[in-house]
């Protein structure tokens, strides 16, 4: 299998060069920038080796001589999957010539929006490609398997919407639930991307968190309320998202009120029922999830704790790859019918 | 003056030096440590410089020759005022020979909780000293200054629960509020104190972040709930801490109902009237705060927002200044009629 | 006295105000910045507060009225002292309104280097006003503080110069050393300053260390060189520097052979004998300096350690305080006659 | 193959388990531990999982049931190889039952040292089993590949020794250095290990760095000498080793002078020539190293450039990995016929 990587010198893309780069089904990588075509991708990505053929990367990239491509070369080399990992209200359009012949999986928000109405009032430009949308699945692997597995064009979840949904969805898809869901989630900074901006600098971020954008003003509200909605129309969300001085990771803090007779037993059966053969998601039964667990690894560790009438839901996730590029393997893998976990690490780094 | 400092070599005793070392009306300061007694202060605590004279100490540990002495020793120097900075379960039985004799200001837990049965509940002890309760003020000094100006014996507030209050108590008084306020709390890791225990080491901290203790079984829940229900008794109080890889700082984020016709600018009005002479309570038109912002100096920063009939509190403090040893001398400052500010920093570290 | 800070959104500006705003002998702060004139300094540094007369600037900002000015208005203000934390290659140059009216403290290298030559090789350009250089007094407190009190122009040193330096002058002086002299420093993130530069991101410099630049090719060499060999003319400096992650704080590890007879004690006393009154400098005999025990505080702490003919000297500073603004405002307090500690810590920060 | 890890709820014996985890070789995983036999190991380290058969350890440890075991029962398991995480002056000890059955990584400090003189001067105690030093290959790998094909038990590295000997060697080798080398080496906390200590605490280790036991003082130095004196007589070592903030991570910096008529071009065709078919030692030629690229790598990056006849050289290491609990494993690959790469990772982390 080919796959091309759009925006491999970004945070998402650098991490989708290492997957690939040991995943036992792809025989070609094809990395694609356009502000670094013809570079190696050794200088662009140091953290791959100073040699090419002791990176493992000399057989995989031999068809771009282990150089970034521009885009029009990309198309030449007709990659069977195509990762976007470049920026929203871009990724869409710069993905045009792949439609119809890779699969594409998208790690940006152009394709997650179904209604249009929402992207515009989410992103405050026009959804890029509506004509799309029927065709796209949102690609959130353990509630949309079957779907992806026949989809062309996968839209990948955001972070915050993966890490929000995936605790929630088997209890609002089961009516448990009421009111207004309160979701308070802690972002590592890499989920901000690679962008040299005065707020994202060491000296601004270390020893210092905050909240931000809270309620409909973050973008991500969007998509998680179109998740819920669309299993319990009576729900409405409240997202609150901070700032923590993490290089990766992400945890979300759940609240919310559930309807009368469910306790933590059905909470715990509804989540079982749903994620049993999900390699990916863990169930905790008897602590609270770290962010340090799954580091590195595509790994949503999940438990749930009620006082009273009130469900907390704790997740954590690593926001780069279950939150981006781990997930977008996964996909691939479930897409073309390789065994899910391949290439994707369940243990979290120490 | 002269102020005594009992536990002087942990986090909250050290900053206590600091600022006690600047401050123009002590004389005097005997600092207390059962464990390094005839120890120079120097040498427990790098930070103040390696020259008694030039660490400008010289002449406010005279009584002491620089070094710490034992709680006996301190007795017999008759301090003006004694800051216990002792673990909860010990301070108050340790303070036992200055009481009736010193001004007695204890940042532990002991005298906090004026029911004895609450405190049972949270610490599982009996409360250490319940005959004192009628003499105690809590000395959360925004909110009762004028009480603090009689009181011999004043409970300095946890870090949680003076970031916690300080935004609701106003609106509670009032009556704005309704049902259960949700408080997710972000703090640095010195406010687990200065213990060698494996899960507070750099290893497993930093990378790091979780909710731990949810609910009723965090032993500030008692505390945040006295202040909020002696305000209305209508309302409950479920508080969810979390550990961020912050040496210092501490945000907290509060949701909670309000009732029909309050809106921002009532919010802002019963802020307003509450702080407006309140030197160290800042409130944030138009931005949300960052803990970096108030890094080592006395200040709350207080931002709100309202999204339907949820309003979003969101403050933020240095947990161990305002949320400790700031406060500590802010409370004696008012009591001996000193300068609200004297000692004390406005402006946070960059 | 009327103090104007030219380039106050930056690092050493932001910790320019800070110190400024609580020094008892400045009545008048004058903050300048061309980019944000006429936005309030609380909204450039959040820091400070969120309320003027709370902030304790009211006063002092009174003549801005709290706001930026741009360098034309605050030359009509007539500043008694200017600190310029401008970029080098800019500052003399936009200094030149002041020359001759006002002191003026360059917080930047155009006037560091005595030849212009050896500027050139450093900096790349021309030194920028090599006419002024005969009245220019190098700033380093300790070592020049008899002509510090004559100037009106005062070259700032550099934050790797003051660590490096402070414990090398007296020694070098005194002929003690031979050979060259190696160099291995350590600096917080903070001293690139606040640029939006992919390098200088909390992605890119958490969990990351590095040597750069390494050599002649760092422009810091130049400016340790002049001060050692001035002393001593046979010696040679290289000059190792080092990122780690830390907002603030900077280590020097420096190796060097001693001439014969020279030992422990002989480095002691000539340390001692240099530093005996200066307030900030102090020496360690029995454990090794940490960046953290100077965290906020104008001191440089110097441990020393010889094995076999290899001497082995230890110094740390805060890079933003004795390597930046401390120092400038050190500066001042010398070349106005004020106490020299006034406004600047002792303690550091925990 | 079956592993039994010694110690394997420390860090070195958590990587170890995700090492072995993976690697298509182990069959099955014998976790020891004698404070926590009979618990799961995914109790001790959540990291792995929250499920066993989903961790992917079910199979692996189906000896001991996905739990720790006290070392009698791994004895009876006669696993093929040992992998010893325990701390010095404790592992060869409790080793004693494999030596002669299986073949032995011991990844402590007991069997590095070849003189038992030297050994006692460094560690303060007896060497622990000098009888089986004769049997004992210091398992540097580039170095000593064929020497360990053939020795059933390998002495592992320390993390120090491996990141600075690794540059040296080749150069000691050729004769090409002269005098003493200065060793300046900036380590992560985690080479403390996770033992509960006061000055290891997270409040303690960030925005903190500092260099401790310089020179003959650290353990370290006896080991770096052995390995550089048996290449060059001439040679002396002076090694200062620093912590800084970074859970995981080491840069060497090392200055030495060179003989003459030895430049860059004859260090690199040195450092060619021997490490040309080594897959994790990594030569950069344009750029310095930064611990960040080989973070959970088994890599060595190593630059090298001159100044004058004096030489510095730079290396960075995962002292975790490559520095340890990695390096063991190649050992264990070369030892047993398998591909020197299995299971290691050559990509850094992000």
């Amino acid at each position: 299998m080919k796959a091309a990587v759009l925006g491999c010198t970004g945070y998402t893309g650098m991490i989708l060069l290492r997957i690939l780069g040991s995943h036992p089904d792809i025989k070609s990588i094809i990395p694609v920038s356009s502000s670094k075509a013809g570079k190696s991708v050794l200088s662009t990505d140091p953290g791959l080796g100073a040699d090419l053929d002791k990176s493992g990367l000399a057989g995989k990239t031999a068809l771009t001589r282990g150089c970034c491509v521009s885009l029009d070369q990309a198309v030449r080399f007709e990659p069977d999957v195509v990762f976007s990992a470049l920026p929203h209200l871009e990724s869409a359009k710069l993905c045009t010539p792949f439609f119809g012949k890779s699969v594409v999986i998208d790690l940006s928000a152009d394709l997650r929006i179904r209604n249009p109405a929402a992207f515009q009032k989410s992103y405050g430009h026009d959804a890029p490609r509506p004509d799309l949308l029927p065709s796209v699945v949102y690609g959130l692997c353990e509630l949309y398997r079957e779907d992806i597995k026949g989809s062309d064009i996968i839209a990948n979840p955001g972070c915050y919407p993966t890490a929000t949904i995936l605790p929630l969805a088997p209890l609002a898809q089961r009516s448990m639930l009421k009111g207004t869901i309160i979701i308070n989630a802690l972002s590592g900074i890499s989920g901000a991307g690679k962008k040299a901006e005065t707020m994202l600098l060491y000296g601004e971020r270390t020893e210092n968190t905050c909240a931000y954008s809270p309620g409909k003003s973050h973008r991500h509200t969007g998509e998680i309320t179109q998740e819920i909605v669309k299993r319990d129309a009576s729900l409405n969300v409240l997202f609150i998202p901070h700032l923590v001085p993490l290089k990766r990771g992400m945890a979300v803090t759940t609240t919310v009120h559930v309807q009368p007779g469910i306790d933590e037993t059905a909470v715990e059966e509804a989540l079982e029922e749903t994620y049993r053969d999900a390699p990916f998601v863990h169930l905790l039964k008897s602590r609270l999830p770290e962010t340090r667990d799954v580091w590195g690894s595509n790994r949503c560790d999940i438990a749930w704790y009620q006082e009273g009438d009130i469900l907390m839901l704790f997740s954590v996730i690593d926001n780069l790859v279950k939150g981006a590029s781990g997930q977008a393997v996964q996909n691939m893998n479930i897409r073309f019918g390789i065994e899910e976990t391949r290439g994707l690490r369940v243990h979290g780094e120490l």
